[in-house]
Formats: structure tokens, C-alpha cells, sequence
């Protein structure tokens, strides 16, 4: 009996700072980082997507937001192709990089947004964030799955590989890429569900198979509709228990039409509003504890208007992601005010 | 016994200026009006609505299309503003001149088209509309709930309040706003259904909660399905009873893409399909009585494409609810033709 | 008995060719004809659809691909309007041509895809391939229903008659057009299911109600889900016997903004996405054994971007419907590959 408070009290201090409330503190985290894949322009994201307010627009939600600016990534010289695979070793070290941010972030009381950026990146902020809340599950919204290795990849890319980096199932598919020695892959198959994809390589199709990953096609969101795709994604995931949620989402889901200024567009994505149904679904659980918004590339925009449409874009993605709600709320009023007083009280 | 004869033949005259039939003739009156809001150019939208065809259009469904040309509005002098509302006088002389025309439209056995200008003179239009049909309900599709109170509303503007003006239920919750002591609140809270809220203020909010309105959001219509959605606005108003229905139309309820040159517009709406199933479903009760198309604003389109779309949504939303159909009809034909006599009969 | 074996064995044979099945080739034949209807440019559709990459798709989707070229088909001298038909036997002729082309590609084995050009030319697709395989059955993808005959339709136009010489319910009611006498009607109005419409004459309506042909305008799809219609139209087709599918794809059943270049564009039509739904669904049957891909017209875009969007739209429903899938596939993995030589051993 005596020794259980302390253990209670430990369990206690580890889940604060793994479960999320309404009231928390947003950590802006901005990673301006292209080496996980060859197009350049994407570092240029996080720029992109504060010049488009995020951080006023999460002050609007009453969030103390903290901007914690941008991560200095380095290029590490004689970084040789490890096979057909580029940059290996900045790619590891970036991941490192926003792993200590994330974890630091997550570890003091905040969630965690961070903006890419490219895809590789939620190696790290996966991996920082599991670094305190070692039981979370992961909602991987893109068209693509980002699942292979470096033995299937048609382009050797790294930000399409990111999520076999955290596959425990996938352990000895890997080969030693180098730059990743620092990490272990921590994360089960069952914990992950990934929703809008439509480009899948031959490679991630049987890995997706063979770990039975649920995964929510375009196809299958045309015939389940959003709303039952969402239901079965949190059941699936919280079912057992209730905990920390990673949202990492790539600006491709959405429909090219909506999101043109990124590296990999597909056609036949995402609509805005299934894309804001996913986070307002993710935000109504109480649950969202980190997130990542990647591959924004505002050099890709053939017009100013669509790299802001895009930008944007990615600012409702988090706002809604953070409680943002199309339905309204009334936080400032707790009736309907009668006369100027009532009003002027609120103010 | 004797006494039921004349209240029935009452009754009987009273029904028959609001239990609109699919023979009914159509009154079209313009509403070159703009000070409910304070950007210039929505004055214009009845020009552009009737450039884009809806006289035409109206008639080849062959109904009988009376249009009434432009209502003439003036500007009161010495209009100061009540607390921060811009305009009050003028917006309630406005208001009182379309309610006098759309109740004498009505009352000759018109449908009421009335082309907007901005969304304050729904006021009038409802209130006309309702000295005719005390019991007509009201379907308001907007993106916004324009139910502010001028306590409650964070711009001042009337078009953001037109709701409140006509709830009986806030009766208590409004000043006495200068240029609207010609009118009372009618319509009860029971008596309203909004379709298409995405943008609502938290004053909003409260009042919608507070007097339990029946509201489908954005979000809902995600979740429900746009068919569905119809068929619980129609259960809640005619389930009790068949009335008329008055349709309040904001441009602005369709997203931005397809509705540009509006003043007010908000990502995330109404896709084309979906505004034309809500203006079918309506005309198929057969009860429609008036309806309004406002907030298009020629001045706003950035090109003169986005301009025609605008109101070339306009007209198909009206000719919708005014029984243009997808599936097709036939009167034209009693049976499939065999030989040139048979189509001849026809022309 | 004695006489059952070279039956079955007949049967048999007739079956094969009309016995689609994965490993299938597929022919495309080109059919650059316009005189179906009055604008100029749809017979460019081919090679613009060509220009896309059709052909490169289809063999990426590890099918035999045979390019057949271009039929070339000729002006009748002297031919005079049929009432207000215009160019009923240049007409006949082509339809007559293609006829022969798609029966010799259905019966040496290969599923055909004929690239329009403009929608009358499908009277003759569906001709010829019902010659290889009489007990076809046929899915009109269309904005329109194409099935006035010379007495209904308000533009005199073949393309908007195609189906009305296919219909041997309509037998009766059809003038002896010139140029047609080589072709009897073949198909029962059940054995036909369209999806699309939106833009329906008086005349068709009545000669779609008088028959009971089985249609889901834009408005059953509002209502019912596309995953709904397809699994309605497939059992209609199929529930009583598997036979061979016959797809006639108007690219105007595309909304206008995803194929402007078209010729009779009408608003409200299919996403992408419940587009390539159908011809996934088609393609899950098995049972594709013929495909028409028209109306794709490069002269009406309005800049180029417009008309390879048209044409790149035109491609991806031709690899959708011939199996291309958005879940992903892994023909060329047995297993996830665990070093070097699993991966060499697949390439």
C-alpha cells in the first residue's frame, strides 16, 4: 500500500504532459528543411504559413501560443547515397534535431505544432514526441504512405520512407541507413491509421498488407463517407484505451485544386471540408497532443494566389486541428445580453 | 352551423394568396440596396441577376413572370448611427418599402422572387411575406446566421441582424433600433431552419443555443449528408402542419470557388450539387411562397468570369426552386412520338 | 447428347472473346470524327487524348497495348438533311466503320477502347461489339441521355440520338434515317443503366419513363451516394447473369470545371473522384469488354491548361476503368524484401 503513491504520483506526472486539454499551450516549431526529397522551395513552409497568421488565428482560439521560430538545420558535408537513398546523414541528423524540440515542447506542457518543411521530418517529431508519451497513436494524413524502405523505394526519397523508420514490424526490413543510428523504430503497426491515400508504390502496398495497417484510401472515403472513416479511425485506435494522438498532415491530401504548391500533388484528394472534419473529429477527442503540417512549397505556386490559397489552407488545417469550429461557440458569453451592461461586461 | 360557411370562405381566401401551385405566376422585384453592410457594389446585384438570364429562364419553365423592375430606396439624411449600426433609418425605410411590395406580390398570387442587395431586407421580405401567411416558415441558407442583436454584433452591421429583427423570442433582448418602429417580431424560434452556417459569432451562438433553433452547419451537413439534412428541415417545419415557405437565400452559402463576387464569403461551403438539392427538395413540397437571392456583389468579382458565375448561380438556384429539375420532365409530350403528325400536335 | 458438345464447345468460343479477364490486351482505336454534332474540333480528341499518355498508362498497368491508329473515315458527297438531321449518311458511314473496327478488335481477344470524337460514334461501338458478344449490356455515362430520336430532338444532332437507334423498344418510333439501313436496333431497354444526367429533353423524358430504363441523374446521385448507384446499377445488369460490359464514357458527365473542353458542358456534374469510382467498380466486375471515351474537343478550352486537364481526365478514367487503382496494387512483390537481392530479384 505504501509504495503505491509514489508510483501513482509518477504515472500522474508522466500523463501531464501527455494529456492534452482545451486550455493548453500551443508550441509553434517551424522546420525549414528539403533534404528528404529533391524538389527545393520547401523550407521555405514555415515562413509561408506564419505569413498567413497561424499564430493569430490559434491567439484567436484564447491559446497562449509560444513561437518558438525556426530550427537551424545543418547539411552535413560528405554526405554520400547510402544505395539509391540522398542525403542520409542530414536527413538522421534533422530528425534528431526536431526530436529534442518536440520532446522538449511535449515535456513542458505544450502541443506540439510543428511546421514543415518536408515529410522526413516526422521521423523526429514522432519519435520526440513518443519520447514522453511513450503509448501515443498516429493519424498519418497524405496521399501517399510514406511506408517505404530503402529496398522498395522507387526514388529512394527519404520523405517518403519516414513511417518505416517507425515500424517496430519493419525492424529487420531496414537496412542501417546511416545518421538514424540515435533512434529505434518504437511504434506497432496497430497504433497507426493513415487516411487519404492514393498513390501507393507496389513496395508499400505489401508492407500494408503484411502488417495489416488500417488505411483509409480515397476510394474508401468515397464509400464510407468521412464521417464513418473517422469513426473507425478513433475506434480503432482508442478503442483499448484513451491516449496521446500525433497528427502528422501533408498539405497532398488535399486536392491538388485546393493545395498546389506542394512537391507531389495527386490528383482526386481531399475536399476542405473532409479535410477540416478529420482535425475538428481529432480535436473533439481531447486527445491531440502533438502535430505535424509539412510539404507547403510556396515555390511551387504558379500564382501568388495559390501559394496563399495553400498557406491558408495549411492555418485552418491547425486552427481546426486546435478548436476551431464551424458551429460557432459562445466562451465569451453566458447569456444573451439584455442591455449595454451585459455587453460591456464581456468586453 | 350557419357561421361556418363565411369563416371557411375567409379561410378559404386567405389560403389561396399563400398555398402556392406549380400553375402560379412569378413576381421578380429588385432590391438595389447596400446599406445593411458597408462595402459598395451589392446594389448592382439585381442588374446582374437579371443579365444572367432570369426572366428568360423563369418563363421557359412556363410560369407566367411578372417582373416589377427596381424597388427606389432613399437614403435618409441625418442617419446617425444607433450604438455602433450604421444607418439605421435608412436600412428600416428600405425594409418597410419591400415589405409593402412582396406583401402586395403575395397578396395578387405572385410567388415572390426578391433579388438583393444585401441580406437586411430579408426583414421586409419576411415581414411582408407574413402579413400575408401569418404562419409561414422560414429556411434560411447562408453561410452565417445573421442573428446578431446590435448588443451582440461584433461589425454593427444591419445585414448581420436581419434574424433578430423578426424572432419574437428576442423581443426583450433588442433595443429599440430607430426606423424599425413600424414593425413587431413575428416568427417564432420553432419556425426557422438554417442550412449552411460555417462563420458564427459567439453572441450568435448563444442565442441559437439559448432558444434552441434548428441549425445545420457546415460540419453537419458533413456528417449527415445534404438529403438528410432536407429531410429534417422539412420534417421540423411541416411535419405538424403544411405552410407556407418563405426561402431566404444567401449567395454566400456556396463556397467561395463558385460564388466569388460576394462580400462576405467563407471557405468550406456549399458545393453546386448541394444548393440545387436544397432548392429542389424545396420546390417539391409544393409550398414555396417567396423566396430571396441576395449578397451578390458585381463589384467584387475579380474578373468579369467570376462576376457571371456568381450570378449565373443565382439564376439556376431560383429556376431550382422555382421547379427546374435535373431528371428532366416531359409536359411537352403525352407519348413518345411516331411520326412527324405526333410532333407537330406538340408545337 | 451427342449433339451438346459441339454446342458448348460454340458457346464457348463465342464466350472467349467476350470473357474479359485480367491478363486481357486492350486496343485503342481512334475514331476523329465531328459530324454528329455542329462544333468543329472534337475530332482532334484522339490524338489529344493520345498526347496525354494513354498509351504509356495502359502499359504501366502491365497490359499488351495495341494502338490501332486512327480510323479514317470519309464525307458523303450529297448528303442532304434528314428533316433536321444534318449528315444522317456521313454519319451512318462512320458508325458503319467503327462498327467493324470494335467487332474484329472484341473478337481477336482484346478489350476495346475507341478513343471520339463525337458521341454518335458509340452507335456503332456498341454495334460491333455486340455482333461478338449479342448479350452485352451497356452503362451510358453522360450529361445527357442521347436518345431523342429525328422527331424529338429540339437540335436535330446524332450525337444526342445514339441510343435511340440501339433501343429495339424504340423500333417503331423511328424514321428510316439514311445511311442506317445496314444496322438493326439490339438492345432491350433493361439491358441499359446511365449515370449523369442532368440535361434531359421532354422527348427523352418521356421515352426514358415510357420504357422503364433505369437512370440516376446528378440528382439520385445527391440522394443515393454514387457507392449506392453503382451497386444498383450492377446488380440490375449482372443479377441475373454475368455477361460483358459495354462502357460509353461522355467526358461532359465531368462537372465543367474538371473537362472544360468540351462541347455541351452543363453544371453540377461528377467529381473526380465519383468518376473514377465507376470505372473502378466496372473494372471490379471483370466484365469490361468494350469502352468509349468521348466528346474530349481541344479547340474549346480556353487556355491549353484547360484542355490537357480535359484530356488528362480522359486518361485517368480509361486506367481506372482498365484497373488502375487508388488503394494501390503489388503485382511485383511476394513478399516485403528484406535485402538487395529480394529487390534484384524483382527488377
Amino acid at each position: 500500500m505504501a509504495l503505491r503513491r509514489p508510483l501513482s504520483r509518477l504515472l500522474r506526472s508522466t500523463l501531464s504532459s501527455c494529456q492534452p486539454n482545451r486550455s493548453h499551450s500551443v508550441a509553434i516549431l517551424g522546420a525549414p528543411f528539403s533534404k528528404g526529397q529533391k524538389r527545393r522551395g520547401v523550407e521555405h513552409g514555415p515562413k509561408a504559413i506564419r505569413d498567413a497568421g497561424v499564430v493569430e488565428r490559434l491567439s484567436n482560439l484564447d491559446y497562449p501560443v509560444h513561437d518558438f521560430g525556426d530550427l537551424s538545420f545543418q547539411h552535413v558535408e560528405k554526405d554520400e547515397p547510402f544505395m539509391h537513398v540522398p542525403f542520409p546523414r542530414t536527413v538522421g541528423r534533422a530528425s534528431k534535431l526536431v526530436s529534442g524540440a518536440v520532446s522538449s515542447a511535449v515535456g513542458g506542457g505544450h502541443t506540439s505544432v510543428m511546421l514543415g518543411g518536408d515529410h522526413s521530418l516526422a521521423i523526429g517529431s514522432v519519435e520526440g514526441h513518443a519520447q514522453q508519451c511513450p503509448d501515443l497513436c498516429l493519424i498519418w494524413v497524405d496521399a501517399h504512405a510514406d511506408v517505404n524502405t530503402p529496398l522498395t523505394s522507387p526514388s529512394g526519397n527519404l520523405h517518403g520512407q519516414s513511417v518505416a523508420f517507425l515500424l517496430r514490424e519493419l525492424q529487420d526490413k531496414m537496412p542501417k541507413v546511416p545518421g538514424f543510428s540515435w533512434m529505434k523504430p518504437f511504434l506497432g503497426a496497430r497504433d497507426l491509421v493513415y487516411i487519404g491515400l492514393r498513390d501507393v508504390d507496389p513496395g508499400e502496398h505489401i508492407i500494408l498488407k503484411t502488417l495489416g495497417i488500417q488505411y483509409f484510401s480515397m476510394r474508401d472515403i468515397d464509400r464510407m463517407g468521412i464521417q464513418r472513416v473517422m469513426e473507425v479511425t478513433l475506434d480503432h485506435l482508442l478503442a483499448r484505451k484513451q491516449r496521446p494522438i500525433h497528427l502528422s498532415f501533408d498539405i497532398d491530401a488535399f486536392d491538388p485544386s485546393l493545395a498546389p504548391a506542394t512537391g507531389t500533388p495527386v490528383n482526386g484528394g481531399l475536399t476542405y471540408r473532409e479535410g477540416i472534419y478529420i482535425t475538428e473529429e481529432i480535436h473533439n477527442t481531447g486527445l491531440l497532443s502533438a502535430m505535424d503540417l509539412v510539404e507547403v512549397n510556396p515555390t511551387l505556386g504558379t500564382t501568388p494566389e495559390a501559394v496563399e490559397a495553400t498557406a491558408s489552407l495549411a492555418v485552418d488545417v491547425i486552427a481546426s486541428a486546435l478548436g476551431q469550429t464551424r458551429e460557432g461557440a459562445h466562451v465569451a458569453f453566458q447569456k444573451i445580453p439584455e442591455s449595454k451592461e451585459d455587453t460591456e461586461l464581456r468586453l
